[in-house]
């Protein structure tokens, strides 16, 4: 039932688990290009410049990586902590990408060499396929909030590409089209970096799923005229009051669905919610270059005098949100206690 | 203090009044180039592909079109009249390229060569200097609603670029920087034609305006971080009841500012207010073509099988809208009886 050809594409280990290899994201949809890394640099900036992203995937490919680096030679515990600690400083708004890393300095610390390389890339293995497994249940729970023939708006891409597995906010719809249900999706393009058109779409299409991409700017009209049945959307860090970080965009698509009483829903794996974040105020946020919005189709849409405000996130208040959808629970309002016991049965 | 760079830019004349020469609003930012019309065609097409566009802009350029038509060879009514029907298709949602037309229907039918031309031609005329002089007023009326220091947000390019003076929504802007006040304008960049990184923020930066440039899906991160002080826009068409059609996206700003309590203003010649037209779920909206989305960038952004929704133009409620500014009055609810007085003093 897993459409398989996701299966390998978005992240695999390179030969005898020294390198990993990836789908380069940047160049989809115009070309499938597979990258192989094997160095800190590279992984650093594999995940710095979105070759690799969303949140699941970045947290699975930094444990990969960090084993990988361990398998090429000999490092004792505090080269493994030096890793993690360049990798985590790549990305600072997913909490997956410090929970994977955290995983791995505990291991780190509990072995010792020989064997503690073998034992990171049993750890990132596992990280591997819980993500797998992890989606599947996301998928099947959420499952249960859709019907044959719906439709629904997704923003980003939280679908396969931001996954080990079948994605987060696209679990559903994967599963749903695997038994034969009639979705029809609509994707936000997601400015400034068309992570909604670039790869949402493609991998939809791929799948054989009904997919049609619109701007940012459209998602109220089209809440407002087409009353879709509901929103799927993924989440980078879920604080304890359920607020939600998502990418950029994600705040006024919740606030159309709210106006239009659509279900706004949160589709996240439990290692996504972050007990230590009381809300959303205190998640940092992450702001990149100018040039994403300046020139990101490499010609100036912005006169390169003009000041440009570049946030990668924003936080949807826990208010909106009709219901988070972790591999452990739906949770609807109060969101918090629900949250917290799936915080523990996640990472227990 | 009217900045004198725009007076003749956007729009003007060629020679003998037998052509009109617009700035190329396609090129920009990346290149200043004007561009002659001397023929119909050249004219339909200048407006369908947005070389010239904003609607009181399209108004008086397709006004002057026909009168630069009758200035190349004596041509009777109903000549003159199927020019203007054929104008009039170029854009569906815009009431002041219907309403520019009208007037000069009325002087092909009132008037008979010889001195067609030449009546067209000062009624053409008219038109332009009416429009200049409106903006004007509109932004005296608006700036009351202002004051030195103020953050404001604008969506698409309602400046000088989208009529043949100093704008609607930004032109309070050009008046109190002009007074000295020192204003912020925060500018959604507009897909997927990005009127405002191109447009906006060209002209702004020209007159020396302080201008950040977002993302569509940024605006309500914007208006809910950094609380402006006012949402600044224009319209294509406002409905008897205070429904107001405008560039696709402004009614997701609407409803981020109407979240966070941020004035939501709209600025408009009193030829926008369409009496006929009882609600916004009476007026047309423009679709446009898919690769407008799809290769925007000349790139290809998006699948090519992928399916693409290309409104250009959304309805924002009146209840989302606190005042409507026209040359006339600042009407704030309840709008309906005071759009009706500002439509008659504006067109009378």
């Amino acid at each position: 039932m897993e459409p398989a050809t996701f299966q390998p594409v978005q992240i695999r280990w390179g030969s005898e688990q020294r390198s990993l290899v990836i789908l380069d994201q940047t160049r989809l949809p115009e070309a499938v290009v597979e990258r192989q890394l094997s160095t800190l640099e590279e992984i650093e900036e594999a995940i710095v410049s979105l070759r690799v992203r969303g949140a699941p995937l970045i947290g699975v490919a930094a444990a990969m990586g960090v084993a990988a680096l361990a398998n090429q030679r000999p490092a004792p515990t505090a080269q493994v902590e030096s890793w993690c600690d360049r990798l985590e400083a790549t990305r600072p708004t997913a909490v997956n990408l410090h929970w994977a890393l955290d995983r791995m300095r505990g291991v780190a610390r509990r072995s010792e060499e020989p064997g503690l390389a073998a034992a990171l890339t049993v750890e990132a293995d596992r990280i591997l396929q819980s993500d797998r497994a992890i989606c599947r249940q996301i998928g099947e729970n959420a499952l249960t909030l859709l019907r044959d023939g719906a439709t629904v708006v997704t923003h980003c891409n939280a679908g396969a590409l931001a996954t080990a597995g079948i994605g987060t906010a696209l679990a559903p719809v994967y599963l749903a089209h695997a038994q034969g249900w009639r979705l029809r999706v609509f994707v936000d393009e997601t400015r400034p970096l068309l992570q909604g058109s670039r790869l949402t779409a493609w991998e939809l299409l791929r799948a054989g799923i009904d997919v049609t991409v619109i701007t940012d700017g459209m998602a109220a009209a089209l809440i407002a005229g087409q009353r879709p049945d509901a929103v799927l959307v993924g989440a980078d860090r879920i604080a304890a009051n359920g607020d939600v970080a998502n990418k950029i965009g994600t705040y006024g698509v919740a606030l159309a669905a709210a106006r239009h009483s659509v279900p706004f829903y949160v589709l996240a794996p439990a290692s996504t919610i972050d007990p230590r974040t009381a809300t959303g105020a205190q998640i940092p946020i992450e702001y990149r270059a100018s040039d994403e919005i300046r020139r990101g189709f490499g010609r100036l849409t912005t006169p390169e005098q003009a000041g440009v405000w570049n946030p990668a996130f924003d936080v949807t208040p826990a208010e909106l949100v009709t219901a988070i959808v972790t591999e452990a629970a739906i949770c609807r309002p109060p969101l918090a206690p629900c949250l917290a016991r799936a915080a523990r049965a996640g990472t227990g």
